[in-house]
């Protein structure tokens, strides 16, 4: 089984006119889902932003956490967000991944809304596939209002989007995440997960 | 089909060394649940806290919301949160639902680690029980290091941890009422969901 990775993706992202953005980086951001990673295995979690300051911000957490007197107070969270990493662009992380696993990453985005023009994996089979492989995959969530499309139309394999009830799909990037690492990598761990209803 | 409701419960929940407290409220899970919640389907989020003054903050937030400026920009959010009340206690919330239901819920509990005492039930079977009952369900949430055992001891049901990977669970309460109301209710809207792996 290959290692699964994920970056929460600032730049590029959409806004709310589907502008292509940078956004900001949210603290909570940064805790919350290094928790969720680290819950079903992730190897790696990357915070993108080419912003510096924002880049020392999460760095600062990270250290805090790492060595610092969170350590000591809360080892979980420290141990969670020991897996966690600063980088100034996709590529940066691609080649971080490459280094570390010697090849490339299969990258798969994730979106609050089907693309019309690309067909989509659905989670099921997204998980099967990411189990089958040796290699390394790395799984795109965009903060904003979503990757944008140059980063859907790079990526390998664009995964469905969750689909709720009636319509509505307003999930936090923080919960999408979560729900999203249950559907991709919670299963063989859980195997009451996929019985009965 | 019964409607089903969800509680963010402050007290009474454990601290770090199992003795019952009642946390504070945290701004970003009003929200964060109540998209999740709306997501769904859920007919109504209880954030209970005996706190008057949380109380206070919690509907000041929701009034924001529903009838001030937030309405008119993000109308999603407006929606999302319109689901919310706050309650000063677990037995208000029953009323409450007893009261626009007709009957009583039956009670569901989460918990990040297992009671030796109790046995549980699997997210798929409490969720093919709750579509299949014709009454109301409330499944609760405890902040904090999770529900007072004598919450746990009184609902109905328990319903299994959910586990990670590698015996770590550290989900933020926000991660876990997104991934439990995934699986609990996200079946019907994504059939692909069970499939395959």
């Amino acid at each position: 089984v290959g290692a699964v990775y994920c970056a929460l993706v600032h730049h590029p992202v959409r806004d709310r006119e589907g502008r292509t953005v940078t956004s900001a980086v949210t603290t909570l951001d940064v805790h919350d889902i290094a928790r969720s990673c680290r819950t079903y295995g992730v190897a790696g979690y990357f915070v993108v932003t080419p912003i510096e300051a924002q880049q020392v911000l999460v760095n600062r957490i990270l250290e805090h956490w790492r060595t610092g007197a969170g350590k000591t107070r809360m080892p979980e969270r420290s141990e969670a967000l020991s897996i966690c990493r600063v980088s100034a662009s996709l590529a940066d992380v691609l080649v971080a991944i490459s280094e570390r696993e010697g090849r490339a990453p299969i990258t798969y985005t994730t979106a609050a809304r089907a693309m019309a023009a690309k067909p989509t994996m659905t989670y099921a089979a997204a998980g099967a596939a990411m189990a089958s492989q040796s290699g390394p995959s790395l799984v795109l969530f965009g903060t904003g209002h979503g990757l944008a499309t140059e980063v859907l139309e790079m990526a390998d394999v664009g995964i469905e989007p969750i689909a709720g009830r009636a319509g509505f799909n307003h999930l936090s990037v923080r919960s999408a995440v979560a729900i999203s690492l249950d559907r991709l990598l919670g299963s063989p761990a859980t195997p009451s997960h996929n019985q009965g209803g």
